[in-house]
């Protein structure tokens, strides 16, 4: 028996937001830190406890408001985590998947021994190593921080003697390490969701599309040959199963030229890549996150539409926002438009993103194209 | 060009919430008018004005802060909304739409006039004209108060006099009208969008199941012939075509023992027996809704599963909600628990609904009654 329960969320980003709705339509009350003022999972009526993301009574005070613990965002203190929620309150995914996950080295090692292929990766920690990578990789890497890094923030493509300086400067002593660049044909991703019993669905494999490292596009399901499907979804499952704590967890895959498959990266969360899902799929991955952090059965994460593409409406400028276009944009039929209620706008800003359904990849992908070009942000 | 944009809503209860939860997913911010302490959409990140629905000050405020005002409740003062709202704001639907269908007897009659079939009604001012019914309708009728009638309230069977009496004495000089009790098959329902345009998109047509004159389930597609299908889609969407203003409209209609169909009540709004698009259609009701009355297209609405039925959760008892049963009742495939935040439970208070998805409307069933039953609230 129970009155209502409230789900704390580390993070009030546009993930935190759509899990506040998800988790409202479940009878929830959730409660989110987050520095912002006013932030996105605020406006849709979340409580906010203004605060960094790692302030200890900010997480002191979210763990005893909470029945159940979550995070948009893997860059939190995952130590911090483990001792403030040792009172009992759930906290998922666990604690250690989040520390294991967000040292981008150390998730590498972690895929590695446990039998996963990954890129060719090396520890740098003084420019001399950073040489030594270089070699070994046949002048062609990129040079990573191990820590906070997202959207292609922390990452430079080293080719040059002289470009691995300049990174090497940029990056500043900052922990780092070295990937060999690999030669894929498509970026993969697939959705894989766990309960509290360890129970997976796995969603459809998509193909997402990045420009400036930032993710724009996905494409659901992926044009590969089911083969390469059924293989992308066993690796990512696996991957999952071998991760402690319940949740959604997205798997960023690279299909090599040669046809092979090796993990990315894997986000201890729901992720640009299952926005789709919003509309293409009987579960949208932000409700399926909310079952399962909060001890609930998962639900059907089949497609609902042969297919599905997935826009990233990325801001256009650096100034106050201001929406314009969405009655022609949502003149598309099976198109959907998703706004965060972020301002100001930034350019490359993730403020919001088009779903579109169609018989194909094709025609899905003609209605959000244009869906997104009738809109200014 | 546009900031962020209000939508004011008169009413703040279930409806009104889930029309909240679609408005943010959009991106506009709302503004609900309710008398009750932390209402429903409140609790979703509304903002609240707490007032009356008919106060005079609260909707010149919610007219002030919205850009686009709708209600979720037809029991409004509507003169005081045309009034009110005489300053620019769209009002949807039209407050001359609003004034007609909740004056049911002037509803009715409108019905008729536009030669919609209903079933024999007559007005009621007194005793007398109440007994001149009863033996006009062969001594079986329906005693209704002609507004702020629902869910049942505001009905009376009467099939004696001693009925009658009571009934009469019950309404205590309310403004009443009598209705023919007429013998129908099934109660059918279809959910209508209209946009600012005048165009028109209508949801399959769906049986509604009522329990002590409350809407208990739906189930969609109706089971009925394609003729009877066709034939209620059409009545509905000339119906609402000759309403003003954009918006959801609900149409109930009997299918009558004969075969024919006749109008029960139009609904200005979203309504119960559209629940189950929020799973099971490509847009659901409150989606729409929010698009027609800020003046963006229509989504689509066909199903995405073969059948879906929705099961409302009414209260068990009275006293402070407790729900339990949610880990077993979403233990069903395809089952989607929607819950409304309300508290005290009441007998018979819509506190929740249940949306299962299936391949026939009998495993529909079988797992939202299943997912019901699992449940206490």
């Amino acid at each position: 028996m129970q009155g209502q329960q409230t789900i704390g969320i580390v993070g009030g980003g546009q993930l935190g937001r759509m899990l506040t709705l998800a988790a409202h339509t479940l009878g929830f009350k959730v409660i989110v830190v987050d520095p912002g003022d006013n932030c996105p999972a605020r406006q849709v009526g979340a409580q906010q406890i203004q605060a960094q993301l790692n302030d200890k009574s900010a997480l002191r005070k979210l763990s005893r408001l909470a029945d159940f613990i979550t995070i948009e965002i893997e860059h939190v203190d995952s130590s911090l985590l483990e001792r403030t929620f040792k009172n009992g309150t759930p906290v998922n995914p666990a604690p250690s998947s989040i520390q294991l996950i967000q040292d981008k080295y150390i998730q590498k090692q972690y895929l590695q021994e446990n039998d996963f292929s990954v890129a060719p990766f090396q520890a740098v920690n003084t420019f001399e190593q950073a040489e030594t990578a270089f070699e070994l990789f046949d002048e062609s890497m990129l040079l990573k921080t191990r820590r906070n890094a997202f959207d292609g923030r922390g990452n430079a493509h080293v080719k040059t003697h002289k470009q691995l300086e300049s990174a090497w400067r940029r990056f500043n002593g900052a922990g780092l390490y070295a990937e060999k660049t690999v030669n894929f044909s498509k970026e993969l991703a697939v959705m894989v969701a766990k309960d509290f019993e360890g129970n997976i669905k796995t969603y459809p494999v998509v193909e997402t599309i990045h420009q400036r490292s930032i993710c724009i596009e996905t494409q659901a399901p992926a044009q590969v040959s089911e083969t390469t499907r059924d293989l992308a979804a066993i690796i990512a499952t696996q991957a999952v199963k071998t991760l402690e704590g319940a949740g959604m967890f997205g798997v960023e895959l690279f299909l090599l030229t040669g046809g092979s498959i090796v993990i990315n990266e894997i986000a201890p969360r729901v992720h640009n890549s299952g926005h789709y899902t919003m509309n293409a799929c009987a579960t949208s991955q932000f409700e399926q996150h909310i079952r399962a952090i909060t001890g609930l059965p998962l639900g059907e994460t089949h497609l609902i539409t042969p297919s599905a593409v997935m826009i990233n409406i990325l801001g256009e400028r650096n100034a106050a926002t201001e929406v314009s276009g969405m009655e022609k944009a949502l003149r598309q039929p099976d198109t959907f438009v998703h706004l965060y209620g972020k301002s100001p706008t930034k350019v490359d800003r993730k403020m919001g993103h088009i779903n579109a359904n169609g018989v194909t990849i094709k025609t899905a992908r003609k209605k959000a194209v244009k869906a997104r070009q009738a809109m200014s942000i």
